[in-house]
């Protein structure tokens, strides 16, 4: 196989750092990548670019169909849009795939066991964005739920289940109380099941159903959800696992795939050389397997796991008794290599 | 004091057997009650009452002010609204105040040092039932936050920090997507915590938010945050406490307030004699508190918790190695008589 052109952006706060390191691990690993780096967030904003994305920026994702996103931030205030949000919906990325498996006992978790996938719906919900002010004091925003988009992502859950060889599929919502909204993803939840007579589904409100996740996650393989739920998901399955540090999502359409950790930018902690990289790094890997990659992901998957594995870890994961050595950005990334 | 009359509804599901246990309890506490049982649910709609609660009873509610109320079932279907939404809308009961202690080493859990209370919005958010079908294919819900409204519940929080003598207030919110709604929730907190400056405050995206009280629970003290998020985040803690089935709620308004357990009517377990009455329990020492009969609530609690202590627990909570004799609910409740 011949080398795929990617485009990358290295993002804000943290960004720049743990995408040098994930460069570093894949060019070591000779991943078969060409890079087209692209300009995406805070320096675009201060350029006066008031979405945070150049035209070449969108034409360089749409044209590589492959983007390895490294965390950004939106300004904050009601003038701006979540640039993570609007890339989504522009290219319609429909389903966000988050797997969550605990790397226990390199990895403090009390949930040794568990290996969940969260599949989210990615463009529809509160995301849609239609929020207005009726008044002064009363502020409304409209939650959206289609049957198409529901179909779609149901669809996407039950065919990654059959393709990864796992066997159950659980739908989350509300709809006990929404019931024309969540009723319809739960609706079409049903009749898709009905096709895969191979693969168990069940439903649970989402109240309860988080509330098992985060007590026995280990009783769950494929959880689909509308979107906002499974962003609350998929935080807490990544954080009982160990930390939400270690935690890769892909954000699939048909046209274009995009990869990015599932934590956020971390301003807080930017520049100081500590952030733990393994989040990207896990999404490059998942990308690696989109591209047919896989071997290398597997490379660098092991190297990683030796890693967790020799107690060498970054601050975020860092616990006595555990850990073996407490390293920054570098010293993890020089330990995969 | 004199003899306080209470309206009480035995629900539905699990809910006759559990409030027949908790009024065992409180009569043989000599608890100065007076019960006016009232009608609310399955048999109300049976009578072809499609609310779900006959006049005399909403009469007897506002007349006693004081409300205790078993689990309740809405029948399935767009044509029924949620009883138990209705009821606190109608009655304007805006806080839903959900503690949740562990009670390690009786019961198992991972967190024996949790102690946190969740306040929640209670009649605005995804509740306000504006839900409707634009097409066959698309349907939205309306998401409502109001000035007043927020202000109300931000307000309660931090007097009831201080009535409590609880230190710190975390409001939760996802307002980097949500501006105008979420935001203004926000805003409102920012504003109301000034007026506090004995109590400390901080805010947190709900995704991870919901991620720390997942995993790290005794880091919380009291959070409030709108309806939907409350209702997860309340579950979840409940949950890794060591059960749902041990937690109990006030819904408290200016006129009347409701006292409940967190969990539902759990249809499947009904009429077995196994259901676990501990949630409706804590919630009637809620209400003996309210309506200042500290000490009967007080020697109940004691009750309840030397049970626990004693190993004598319902399946929900029975655990290999840490309980010592599994019981129904009628053993359950002779052994906190
Ligand atoms: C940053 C934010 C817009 C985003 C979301 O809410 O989806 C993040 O929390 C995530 O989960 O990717
Ligand atoms: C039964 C349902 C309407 C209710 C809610 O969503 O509020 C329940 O989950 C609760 O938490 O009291």
């Amino acid at each position: 196989t011949g080398v795929v052109p990617i485009a990358v952006a290295y993002g804000d706060g943290i960004g720049p750092e743990i995408t040098e390191s994930v460069l570093r691990v894949l060019d070591h690993a000779d991943a078969p990548l060409s890079y087209d780096v692209i300009e995406v967030g805070r320096s675009a904003y201060e350029r006066g670019i008031t979405s945070g994305i150049p035209d070449e920026a969108w034409d360089a994702i749409r044209r590589n169909r492959v983007f390895l996103k490294g965390p950004i931030t939106t300004p904050q205030g009601g003038g701006y849009k979540s640039l993570n949000v609007t890339i989504r919906k522009a290219l319609s990325l429909f389903a966000n795939v988050r797997p969550t498996t605990s790397y226990a006992p390199y990895v403090a978790s009390p949930h040794p066991d568990m290996d969940l996938v969260i599949i989210r719906e990615n463009e529809e919900d509160l995301y849609a964005g239609i929020e207005h002010r009726q008044t002064q004091e009363v502020h409304q925003i409209l939650k959206l739920i289609t049957r198409p988009g529901s179909e779609r992502i149901v669809r996407y859950a039950f065919e990654y289940a059959r393709a990864y060889g796992r066997t159950n599929v659980t739908c989350m919502t509300k709809d006990n109380i929404q019931k024309q909204t969540d009723g319809l993803f739960h609706e079409v939840f049903r009749e898709v099941a009905r096709e895969y007579p191979d693969i168990e589904s069940d439903h649970q409100i989402i109240d309860i159903g988080a509330a098992r996740v985060a007590a026995q996650p280990e009783a769950f393989d494929v959880i689909v959800t509308p979107n906002l739920y499974g962003d609350i998901l998929s935080d807490i399955a990544a954080q009982i696992a160990g930390s939400v540090g270690l935690a890769g999502s892909a954000n699939v359409g048909a046209q274009v795939a995009m990869f990015e950790a599932v934590h956020g930018s971390a301003p807080d902690i930017a520049g100081r050389g500590i952030a733990n990289p393994s989040g990207l790094l896990v999404a490059a890997t998942q990308m690696l397997v989109h591209i047919g990659a896989s071997e290398v992901a597997q490379t660098i998957r092991n190297a990683w796991l030796r890693t967790l594995e020799d107690g060498i870890h970054p601050a975020d994961i860092y616990r006595e008794g555990v850990s073996k050595q407490k390293v920054g950005s570098e010293g993890f990334t020089n330990a995969v290599i």
